[in-house]
């Protein structure tokens, strides 16, 4: 599948706390940017794919836009990790011709409607679609939000590597800085310092401080996936997959099979999206794509390589954390802007840029025809 | 992707009104039967794929089962109507080395737990993945339950065409006739005549009775999708997906796609496998499919050309209404059996077999290799 595939449209509504329309409405409004980006309309979408837990339907999203008919729709699991799962599946329908154009879309009202951050009733059931079983395996051990989910997970696997919540300042003044220059970003011209991070208030202690949780945010983002050859003569520069994997275990091997489906490793990336709902998501982020080895990551991060200027800037809008929570997909947008060269906080001469959310890895690059 | 994928192997739980059992040991009881009846292990398995509806995830099932790790795994939308895209997905998945070997899997206490065929709470929020929106386009037209809304949808369809209940007799006689027959049949041993079926209770007057509705089932249902090349080396005579295209929209061109992929037409199927929830889908059916032209299902059905015997027999296990609603997955397992000759009402020197759910087609046949 290596290059078939590209992004040949992006889209995406404003960033808030508190949108004032439908989610279906947004899921529209994104939909329709990213066909005016690529320089098509409503008529040429032949493929629809979303997250399984977005509540907008496929074929009421056709109707309101317009789209008279669909020769492909599936839905990707897990929630925000699943997030590269979508350019992953979309490229497998363009490169067997199941679809021409696939519209991707997630849109929702994550702070003004259902708040995903928040603690559950410990009695209720699986959430349907994120691979979560609350009742039987999270809320018996009081692990209620996200938050507390994350945190159980992680303690073990950061006290392995002797990080602690101060080396995730490190991290997290990098991204403020990226999302202080970011119009698009929540924390837009709000950067901070070591000092204000360690001076947020506890969420989960000793791991997480407010400053290390990503944004509840009402919003919507699209992206067309076709093949390449077709992107060719659409209106934006094509931002290529040239490697993408989806992975499922303890041990999926997805980064691996990503980077060798690209034929490149991870010292080929100029800059690197990483799913951070919290903190602790971009540390093992770096380790799992191989772009630190296992423990180096904390070391890696406090030497600024990953902020502005550095070796591998990443998360260049600001992040899950710094810009808005998509679920991952405003990373994929991200990715896709540096690879055309037209990212707020440019990354000079970018070609090759990850977009990675958990185990799940895309690799966008130039067209090198 | 004409004649790349195969359905390798099958796997069906008992078919009953009470399983006693939960719904991911339903999945995994009918996923070891696929495998051990595709001489495949656990180890195997790659790729997984079940309904946006369907309540066992992905993950919990790995755990069950053992299944060590996932490179491909979504969700097919839009309920029973969906099973036929289960494998025009998994294709995609094999076609393009997403994965090797995809486990498809299907499992619901319908009966002892979650009843579908009931009327609905009007005020109830959109049925998340089916596509429907009840409390907006249906409950206000009385539309309370399946019945009511497929009948509501049949009604201007079958007037149309002249077509009443009492032509709906010639079809349920013919496939009680399959699935007295057939072991694995809720009516198994319990033909009937026209008359029965006339006098059978009105569920939707003057559209349905009884009769003509289908099972409420529990069970579980599992197939294994892999590449045609891989499956010779397997244990069954492989089902090669010959044809398959999904289709949403008001003329969506699914099923010439399919057959286009095959190079085949409708006068080269040897059986046909029709979703037939309700006993207006299997004209809607024939009609969609071109095997009859629009108006003449009527006359074609009370010819007897589509009961055992005919010239092309449909629904050979009973269907949905005789033998069981597994969403319509059972049909698929008996459109491979079919292929196979192994069928327990097999047509003789079947082929080429189709299974369609609404607009969503796949044809299978025996490898030409």
């Amino acid at each position: 599948m290596r290059g078939i595939a590209a992004i040949a449209g992006i889209g995406q509504t404003d960033f808030s706390k508190s949108s004032g329309r439908s989610e279906l409405q947004l899921a529209a409004e994104a939909s329709l940017a990213a066909l005016a980006d690529a320089g098509l309309t409503v008529d040429d979408v032949d493929g629809m794919l979303t997250f399984t837990i977005d509540n907008t339907e496929d074929n009421e999203l056709m109707r309101t836009l317009g789209v008279p008919q669909l020769s492909y729709t599936v839905r990707t699991p897990h929630g925000g990790a699943g997030s590269a799962v979508t350019v992953f599946a979309a490229a497998t329908a363009v490169a067997t011709g199941a679809a021409k154009h696939v519209l991707v879309y997630r849109a929702l009202n994550a702070r003004s409607g259902n708040r995903f951050g928040r603690a559950r009733d410990p009695g209720s059931s699986p959430t349907k679609g994120t691979g979560w079983d609350f009742a039987n395996w999270l809320a018996p051990y009081g692990a209620l939000s996200p938050a507390a989910i994350l945190s159980m997970q992680t303690l073990p696997w950061m006290r392995a590597r002797g990080l602690t919540n101060r080396d995730f300042a490190d991290y997290i003044v990098g991204i403020r800085d990226f999302a202080a220059t970011n119009p698009a970003a929540w924390f837009y011209k709000r950067p901070i310092t070591i000092e204000d991070h360690q001076a947020s208030r506890w969420i989960v202690e000793p791991i997480l401080r407010l400053f290390d949780c990503c944004q509840e945010t009402d919003g919507g983002v699209a992206l067309v996936v076709t093949t390449t050859e077709r992107a060719r003569d659409l209106k934006q520069t094509p931002a290529v997959v040239l490697g993408a994997a989806q992975g499922v275990g303890r041990d999926p091997g997805s980064p691996g099979r990503a980077f060798a489906m690209a034929g490149l490793g991870p010292q080929d990336l100029d800059a690197a999206m990483i799913y951070d709902a919290f903190s602790p998501h971009l540390y093992m982020g770096l380790e799992s794509l191989g772009i630190c080895k296992e423990g180096d990551a904390k070391d890696f991060v406090a030497s600024g390589a990953i902020a502005r200027g550095g070796s591998l800037p990443v998360n260049t809008n600001g992040g899950l954390i710094g810009e808005a929570y998509l679920h991952g997909m405003n990373l994929i947008t991200e990715a896709v802007r540096q690879v055309r060269g037209t990212a707020v906080n440019q990354v000079e001469d970018a070609e090759v840029v990850s977009m990675s959310s958990g185990t799940n890895v895309c690799i966008l690059g130039r067209d090198r025809k």
